[in-house]
């Protein structure tokens, strides 16, 4: 018996698997590498760095997109925040299985010692909702054909996964895996970004047009889902030592650019992303007999890649 | 600021969440604790221990339920390698992020010695199929109304998660999260279960029809999905120290009565069941002002609980 790898995920990993050839070659669903190696250059865009945080955890770097064009509010304040060092020497404080992986201030939960709350400094303490934005012609949108149980419409825009509904003139970014939301209190206003969390399971698409979703996890999710899970209430860890600290969050237009990552990620209204949804969609090789023939929004990765590590 | 806990998955978890009660509570969805805890016994199940195995993990026991009246041939093979104690001594060999955490013989990938493979015993090397099953108008079936990307028809069967297709006449489980399938080569008949995965990530419902699902993680999800990813490729790990070692497999009907967890799980077709998936599908409360109006299959917990920890 020889290589039991299967089934691969038709992620950037597949591209790393070498399937046996079959006679029928050119009946095989391209993979994802085959597609990105000849993807074109101006497909990929370079995240403007004003809007690239790397968190970086004792396991490694991971590196968040804003998305300033559906919550801009929070977006800036998290600048803010990230700028005057907030995040330094606070926590993942709860990982939640099949939900969300949690970081803020350990002392802002039930058990927490509410006067040893770090100050926000110049962040603010309240933001307005932004758990959704009008539609807007002029703003870019890819329709994914597929359907969906939640929206009326979904598909991409400026990189992110979104749904809209035309009868409310309402778009929103959806709970995928990876995506970033900001956690609050009761009070819709409650949220400022001092508190995120990161989708680890199954999407929970309940969740959308209630919470803002901040941006999404371009790298080092694996350092977010990995996590031994919490054992308390909703995942939150019970001890301190269990508590994954963050070293630091930077911002990174702040960051040397010498000292920056050089990531680009395939552009959502790009020809190369439609056919390695298609590829996905209807995948059929030597190994996939039955293709899907429809994906779901949350199931499509985003490819995105570094030119030139420097870490 | 008090507890920023949330958001709150509308697991069995949230039954610990002791939200600050709203003047309008009438108007609250119930919680899935208060409908739990209105169900009746006859509303829950007990496992055939015939069909349950206990896999002894570092970490702690994850509990599978096999599904034989989907996946027959593979349960019966499951269950004869698992009372020869093949799986005793093997271990995880595979974490891919958001897709499966695989097990069984580290020999058995590419860089594996061969050589070195552990005998299957009495088991087969080969089975059938099994991906799909006739549509049989005697078996137990509960629709989900609420539509599906993939397939036809969703809904649940015996405490599992199941597609329909009227115009093929097949049925078959799906690839949610927890979902344990069958590992293979390319040949359909290669998989025999001495290698299996479980599902970690977004539902990866293109598996769907083009593998064998042998059951369900029923307790311990958690030692599964939360374990480091593997860095090789297709989440292997690349080094024999990152493996998880699996300390036993047993069949709880081999496991003295005294021994065996009391592990009961929600019955599918029962109206609990039903009205948990609808206050999740229609959750308004406090904090949740925009229900979804509809749920994905894959977006439903089954619950489970234990009523005597025996270890």
């Amino acid at each position: 018996m020889h290589l039991r790898h299967l089934p691969a995920a038709l992620a950037i990993a597949i591209s790393l698997l070498s399937l046996p050839v079959a006679a029928d070659t050119a009946k095989s669903t391209p993979t994802a590498k085959e597609l990105i190696a000849k993807s074109k250059a101006d497909e990929w865009r370079t995240p403007d760095p004003a809007n690239l945080l790397y968190m970086q955890l004792p396991q490694g770097r991971v590196v968040i997109e804003l998305a300033p064009d559906f919550t801009p509010l929070h977006a800036q304040n998290i600048r803010t925040l990230v700028r005057e060092h907030y995040f330094d020497g606070l926590a993942i404080i709860r990982v939640q299985d099949n939900f969300v992986t949690q970081w803020g201030d350990p002392n802002d939960d039930d058990s927490g010692d509410k006067s040893k709350l770090k100050p926000l400094g110049s962040a603010k303490a309240k933001l307005p909702p932004e758990y959704t934005r009008a539609i807007d012609a002029k703003l870019p949108w890819t329709a994914l054909p597929d359907g969906d149980v939640y929206a009326p419409q979904v598909g991409f825009s400026e990189g992110f996964p979104t749904a809209r509904d035309p009868a409310s003139g309402r778009e929103w970014l959806t709970h995928c895996y990876g995506m970033v939301g900001v956690a609050r209190d009761i009070a819709p206003d409650s949220g400022n970004g001092n508190s995120l969390y990161a989708v680890i399971g199954q999407a929970p698409r309940g969740l959308d047009r209630n919470l803002a979703i901040a941006g999404r996890v371009i790298e080092g999710m694996q350092y977010l889902s990995g996590l031994t899970r919490g054992t308390g209430a909703l995942g939150f860890y019970t001890q301190a030592a269990q508590r994954t600290p963050i070293v630091s969050v930077r911002l990174a237009a702040d960051v040397p650019a010498a000292e920056r990552e050089n990531i680009q990620v395939l552009r959502t209204d790009s020809p190369t992303f439609a056919a390695i949804i298609d590829a996905k969609r209807n995948r059929r090789d030597a190994f996939y007999t039955v293709p899907a023939g429809k994906i779901d929004l949350c199931s499509i990765d985003i490819p995105s890649r570094t030119l030139d590590a420097k870490h």
